[in-house]
């Protein structure tokens, strides 16, 4: 397809497109004359992934660097996608701390690997201190309820990763880190809602019997 | 204690806790002669409170909004929270849908209640698209254990409520609800990478086998 079709059928619009294709964000396409290229289906693939890391606050260097991760995936898979996900915000202007009192603790617990080399790590602490400063801290009652559910949301998002290609796994892994966590807020609080009104159903029917 | 030793130990910067008084977010003091006023525990309380809203990002209205609900929470805990909970981020300019298929769908699924006037309805609906644009959709595999175990998260919650009282109840739901968001999702992407570590452990041993 010409560079007007991909533009109709990404959305992306032509200015976009180009400042993408600059960046090296977005595969050249074929050439066919001085002054035109063929677009292929990889190429509007591209740019819904460009897309969906944009929306989610990556700025074009991060996104340059998943890019380059899902074009040369390497032999370790686990450390490919590991640097992936590290590209995803939030990101911290504050200097990494050495150590992480609350994340290592809360990870000893729940008997997982402390490797403070993970930036999660330290988001996780960032996190804990926050609950700490508004009085409702991570407790053990918590800790556990919190580590084995979340713990199975994250089975089923390993099990699910496609197996067809290396690439197909990282560009899988990136965005189902970062597109559902929206989901799993919000279904948290319908969740509470739920909850809450089943609740005040039951003391309803307690007060009325 | 004096305003200078609010300011000192609260860490809110003088200015502010003027604006906050004048916002009416932060109640006044007792006043002790023409320049002088009396504050206590209650204002460093509310203090913490309003900085925890201002941090994960909520204007002023929706502070007052809060902090009203939290001074009066009326007889009925359940809409108060609700009301509490609604005003929290995310916002969207877009105008609100009529309908939700997406999230109708999953809450049925679920055997949730659907009320459109719950503002999450709108925001997993926004998110369950997001997931679709990307390639990702909801699955009915993916549904019934992320309903499980965000369930599981959620009745945690909903135990640790404090009882004490109902604006201690309030300021639990709506800052247990927004500041323990950022706690999971660090937890989730720890979870991947063990898992994911696990795996790799899993299979290098079988490779030497």
């Amino acid at each position: 397809m010409r560079v007007s079709e991909l533009v109709q059928r990404s959305g992306v619009p032509l200015a976009t497109v180009k400042y993408y294709l600059r960046e090296g964000v977005l595969m050249p396409g074929v050439t066919t004359s001085a002054t035109q290229a063929d677009y292929g289906d990889e190429h509007l693939h591209r740019l819904a992934l460009i897309k969906a890391l944009a929306g989610a606050g990556l700025p074009i260097q991060k996104i340059r660097l998943i890019t380059a991760l899902v074009e040369h995936p390497g032999d370790d898979l686990h450390d490919t996608i590991g640097r992936a996900i590290a590209a995803l915000p939030p990101y911290s202007d504050a200097p990494r701390s050495a150590d992480h009192p609350r994340a290592r603790r809360a990870l000893e617990h729940l008997g997982q690997v402390y490797d403070p080399s993970y930036p999660a790590v330290e988001q996780l602490e960032r996190a804990l201190e926050a609950v700490e400063s508004v009085g409702i801290p991570m407790t053990d009652e918590r800790l556990d309820a919190y580590g084995r559910h979340v713990r199975g949301i994250a089975e089923i998002d390993f099990a699910l990763i496609p197996t067809e290609s290396a690439q197909a796994a990282v560009e899988y892994s990136v965005l189902g880190t970062a597109i559902y966590e929206p989901v799993i807020a919000a279904m948290r609080r319908l969740a509470h809602q739920d909850i809450s009104a089943k609740h005040r159903e039951e003391n309803s029917k307690k007060d009325t019997a």
